[in-house]
C-alpha cells in the first residue's frame, strides 16, 4: 500500500509539471521562431543640455511611461557605448529602440494617448531627434 | 491489474513529458529575463549605387554570412519603411541590427575573420555607413 501511494503522489505532481511546461511552450515557440515583429523602430535624442545628467535621467524616465504601450513587442533605452571609432556617432543622449509587429501597430503608438502626453511633457529636453523606421528585408 | 498497468503507463510518459519540459525551460528563462545581452549595435548603410537593387541584394547576402559569428544574441537585416516625417532617415539602403551580451563579445565579432572577409569583399558597396553602439542604461 505504502508503494501504490507514492507512486499515485509522483503521478500527480508530474501531471501538474507538464501542465504547466505545455503552458509555457507556446512562449518559447513564438519567441523563436518570430523573435518581435517585423518594424524596427530606432530614436535617438540628443539633449539641449547634453551634459545635464539631470535632464537624460528625465527623458529616461518620459521614455519608461511609454513602456506601458501594449503594442510594443520590446524596448530598450540605451546610450553611447564606450566604442569610439569613425563611424559611430556618439552625439546622442539617449537611444529608444522598439520592435512592432508591423506597421499598422507602430501606427497605433505613434497616436497612443500615453506617447503624446510624453511628447507634451518632454520634448522640451531635446534639441534634436534622429529616427530609423526598418521593415526586415 | 489492468488499472493498475494503464498508471504506470501514464507514469512513463508524463516522466519524459517532464524531462523534455525541463530541458528547455533554461532557453525560455534566458529569453524572457535577460533577452538579448546589453550592447546593440545598429549599423545603416548607404550604397554607392542607391538604384542598384542588384548592389542591395548584394550587401544583404553579405551580412548574412556574419550570422554564422557565434557572439550575435540577435541579427536583423532591414530596409527603410514606409513611414515618412521630417525626423525620419530613410536615406540608408540596409539596416544591420545585433544584440550582444557585452562591449567584449561585441570586439570579438569587429576582429572575427568572417566580419573581416565581409568588409573585403563587401565594402565596394557602399558610399557610408553610421554606427550607434549602445548599452542598456
Amino acid at each position: 500500500m505504502k508503494k501504490q501511494s507514492r507512486r499515485s503522489f509522483l503521478g500527480a505532481g508530474t501531471i501538474l509539471s507538464v501542465a504547466g511546461a505545455l503552458a509555457a511552450l507556446p512562449l518559447l515557440g513564438s519567441a523563436f521562431k518570430k523573435p518581435k515583429g517585423n518594424f524596427v523602430h530606432h530614436v535617438y535624442f540628443w539633449l539641449h543640455n547634453p551634459d545635464s545628467e539631470a535632464d537624460k535621467a528625465k527623458l529616461i524616465e518620459g521614455l519608461q511611461t511609454l513602456k506601458k504601450i501594449k503594442e510594443i513587442r520590446l524596448a530598450r533605452i540605451g546610450q553611447p557605448a564606450s566604442t569610439n571609432r569613425d563611424v559611430i556617432e556618439r552625439g546622442y543622449a539617449v537611444s529608444w529602440l522598439l520592435f512592432f509587429d508591423n506597421l499598422d501597430e507602430q501606427e497605433v503608438y505613434q497616436k497612443h494617448p500615453i506617447h503624446l502626453k510624453f511628447v507634451e511633457n518632454y520634448s522640451h529636453l531635446w534639441s534634436k531627434v534622429i529616427v530609423y523606421d526598418s521593415v526586415d528585408v
